[in-house]
């Protein structure tokens, strides 16, 4: 190998979804710099030279939305001839889904100044981000795909909702992630024939319709049946 | 970003899995340059700066190895400090799954010698790799990771038993991919719950046992399950 060879750069770009009890949204910055300032991109920047990916991970999104420390997945690497106009730059992203009110957002940009400073950090809903920078349209649409497969096959979803929700609270979070309607009796009765919610015995308070029963998702059942080789299915 | 960034490094190493209706492999090369000249290794070699990560796969595997335009989809990205004796090397890696003796091996290494030239291209049994250059040995446990979860939710193993198959070659084939033994009426009543198997209503011939029956795949029922949410399962 030349050294020649070594011209290249690799950054980390962050797809975050996050759910608000109505809607999916992600989060995304306002660049500071160029190229592609003003617009807005999925947080990252470049891995530092002493820096591992999953580290890198961590500091970007500390640094660009204040994101502490959360659990993110590496999905797929983008490299493509021309995707960054300032040379070759392969970006690996990750993604990660998180509960909307639980944590704040506040750019540092403290550490190492960031290629890519954050002029604004904001949750934006799925359905309307518009053009972003570079390629991560394309990003996030991978990210996407990703989040739904998982959905569909595991039970990530339950993890987004309050710790005892209504079926109809449960309902709305699939829809909102896999962007479908589904039918109520349908939907109740695959949820129900998994026999993963344990009923509390209680009900809704303060609504103005017939108040809903509350269930608590059984992670303790989930976790035996897995080992045994049980498959979470939406 | 400032120019002495682009400084890294990206290959692309391949995991490419063999079935010979016996057992399953691996292809691995023999290194003919340093770092690890004359050790096996994943065949890999850097992206060039005009070329897409995909067009490397292809590159690679054909000067490598010999094989043509193969299909093959993208794992993980490794990218830890010091993985690569020369400098930071990212590498973003791929798998492929496929029939042995549909290929023959016999590495070109014309185009623009790739940098860890192969000396020899070689299937191994997937238990008895030994020590791999590099971090391959990580690289290959992740695919294999990738390979044993697509087992379990597509018909992936149908491509590799001949087009006529008995319920036998279908366990040994689950069996080597899986690494592990199935109870054979437990098998059997998985696979005919799916009602994806064709009778063929002949017999296997030439055997010193009882000729078995032959089954061949219904592909077009597959599909047209899955587009309605059929999940495959083993």
């Amino acid at each position: 190998m030349i050294k020649n060879n070594f011209s290249y750069s690799v950054s980390v770009d962050c797809v975050i979804f996050g759910y608000d009890e109505t809607s999916l949204k992600v989060l995304l910055i306002k660049r500071g710099v160029d190229p592609y300032s003003d617009f807005w991109a999925l947080p990252g920047d470049l891995v530092h030279p002493m820096e591992n990916t999953e580290e890198a991970v961590k500091r970007v999104l500390k640094d660009l939305t204040g994101l502490n420390n959360i659990f993110t997945e590496q999905v797929k690497t983008f490299g493509d001839i021309g995707r960054h106009p300032l040379g070759r730059v392969f970006t690996i992203s990750h993604y990660s889904l998180l509960k909307i009110d639980e944590y704040d957002l506040s750019p540092t940009n403290k550490n190492n100044s960031p290629s890519s400073y954050s002029l604004e950090a904001k949750w934006h809903n799925v359905n309307r981000i518009g053009e972003l920078a570079f390629d991560h349209n394309k990003i996030f649409a991978a990210c996407k795909e990703k989040l739904i497969k998982n959905a569909k096959t595991k039970p990530v979803g339950f993890e987004l909702l309050p710790d005892q929700f209504t079926l109809s609270d449960l309902q709305n979070l699939y829809e909102a992630i896999l962007e479908k309607k589904f039918d109520k009796r349908n939907f109740r009765k695959k949820i129900n024939s998994m026999k993963l919610l344990i009923d509390t015995g209680k009900n809704q308070k303060s609504v103005s319709h017939r108040p809903a029963k509350l269930f608590r998702f059984d992670k303790e059942k989930y976790q035996r049946l897995k080992k045994v080789g049980f498959n979470f299915e939406i």
